[in-house]
């Protein structure tokens, strides 16, 4: 009876390992999809660990996901069979509140639905993400993935990638301005590909002088050594945005001076609170602004890949066989892997 | 051969007392200025204190001065003898940096120059507050007062005026907007004042149950206390604007939890470290800023004078006589005064 299969963590501490599962009976505005590709966010780590004390076991993750269209629902207004499309961090939401209408679904007042560990709105269940050969999605929660992208080094933009581009589109940034991008994992890397894109002259911050010819080819116009203070110093009042992408603890006070007059330090990747404390001082004597943003909407993720097409940017990915994921999230947690590993789903059909 | 006399703590630990001084011989773009009316600010007693150890003693202190002019230098356009004038908490910056080129001197970067305990940028001197019966201003740094504002009730403006309708200008407040005060003393209640007059809906948010009758009258059209958490749970995601007047270390996490997707929270009476330590997940889930303000800079302190004429404003004040201003400043420190003292300059000239 079991008519998908995928990866599983089915507790907190087991591998993930394979899986068979049903996906839904589609709905009338449901999209169905073959998976080709599924990058792989710190997020899933994280959820396979329990590490937020929140998991639903099993869990299948996976939430930048690339693939076909296999069949519509009735309503389905736009997608047809064969249509190369993605699905990201979310699968639904109440559609209704202000959020909502705004096409900022991620903010919906009654919370979105995750892409896996997620409550389904209808029937109650678990939802299982991209690690899968094919999942069921509601049409407002797909995207069009432009012919000119590969769809494998696409898969990121869905999580990665909007994560990035929204906070900066955002904030308005623009021609001139100068943007601190911090940390260079896969968040940041498209940071920096997103700020040059928009015409910002663009900053790497990194602890360590070995990855400085790595920010370099990334296409940053200069990278400063966060741990240096003379460093630091030297860019005090410099910038007009700050890009922080560090999932963990960090002073963000070395950041926020080196902000000019109303410059904004945007948190995409932290979630705990910030320790060491914000110094108030440094918010008020300039103007600073300290501001957190979330993924993407929905027609931001469209834009967003229509975005990377127009200019040619795609993700640094290195392709994965499903079978060495557990071995994937080692390297991840050591910061071994450059920027983004993604899942040839083949792995798992063929496998 | 001194020319002026005032009050001036001689160090951190004695009372302040009647001092004689030297003003300066006016300079060319300069504006000699009789006072009439000086409030007192809470950071007047945290220079007299030398609460931050910075302070040069003696200090005379002092940045809300209204009065009347003597005397203008002959390059002074704006200002003729007998004009009622303002001055706030700074008299000079470099006023050719880009901040002091936009109107924002607070913002300079070179810092800006204190009314007192500041350091004059000609000859070295340190600069002496309001608390005095005379001061001379360079005519940059002075504001008129219109004729139909009360110059008692209007010296605050040029403080704890300025600091709150500033960041409310910036932020764009509207008619409309949830906005909440945070603390009902001399900042709060003209917050208050700022943003019922912009049309908002107000809500003051206080600990204490006592404060609720006072707050409404003035002019809330709402009020949560603060340590009450159903209350506090009753208002989660229903603010656009918090304004936080609070000058020491709380806890603005509950805050930030009232406020709605983009929401801002503006910190304009805190300078320590934030703790308890900021949510970083309070920030990103809903894209809220947590942002600071510092006082405004000329353009807008000659506005906000303008601003509470039209719509009749005016701070709630007590008139002080200056022989008991350390009975005052006893008195501020336990929150006891309805909502700023005004010393009335008389009483130091016939005293």
């Amino acid at each position: 009876m079991a008519n998908a299969k995928g990866y599983a963590a089915e507790s907190a501490n087991s591998p993930l390992a394979p899986i068979s599962f049903d996906r839904r009976e589609p709905r009338p505005d449901d999209v169905s999809i073959d998976i080709d590709y599924c990058g792989v966010c710190h997020t899933d780590i994280h959820f396979a660990q329990n590490d937020w004390g929140v998991s639903q076991f099993p869990v299948v993750p996976g939430h930048e996901i690339i693939g076909r269209v296999t069949a519509v629902g009735p309503e389905v207004k736009s997608y047809k069979v064969g249509d190369m499309v993605g699905v990201g961090c979310m699968v639904d939401s109440c559609r209704s509140c202000s959020s909502c209408e705004s096409g900022l679904e991620q903010y919906c007042a009654e919370g979105m639905t995750g892409t896996y560990n997620g409550v389904d709105r209808h029937d109650g269940s678990i939802t299982y993400g991209g690690y899968s050969d094919k999942v069921v999605v509601s049409e407002r929660f797909v995207v069009k993935v432009p012919e000119k992208l590969d769809p494998a080094a696409a898969a990121p933009i869905l999580c990665a990638g909007i994560t990035t581009y929204s906070p900066l589109r955002h904030y308005g940034v623009k021609a001139g301005d100068k943007v601190g991008v911090i940390g260079m994992g896969g968040l940041g890397h498209m940071g920096v590909k997103f700020a040059k894109a928009l015409g910002a002259e663009v900053t790497i911050f990194t602890r360590s002088e070995s990855k400085v010819s790595e920010a370099k080819k990334q296409g940053a116009d200069h990278v400063v050594i966060s741990t240096d203070k003379n460093q630091m110093k030297a860019v005090r009042e410099t910038f007009d945005f700050m890009l922080d992408t560090i999932p963990v603890q960090h002073d963000v006070n070395p950041y926020l001076n080196s902000l000019k007059v109303d410059g904004a330090h945007i948190l995409v990747g932290l979630l705990d609170p910030i320790e060491p404390a914000v110094q108030a001082g440094a918010l008020v004597g300039k103007r600073r602004v300290l501001a957190g943003s979330l993924i993407g909407g929905m027609p931001e993720t469209q834009e967003v890949l229509d975005f990377c097409a127009k200019h040619d940017i795609t993700c640094d990915v290195e392709m994965l066989d499903i079978k060495n994921i557990n071995e994937a999230y080692e390297r991840m947690k050591k910061g071994d892997v450059k920027y983004r590993f993604v899942i040839d789903m083949n792995t798992l059909k063929n496998g």
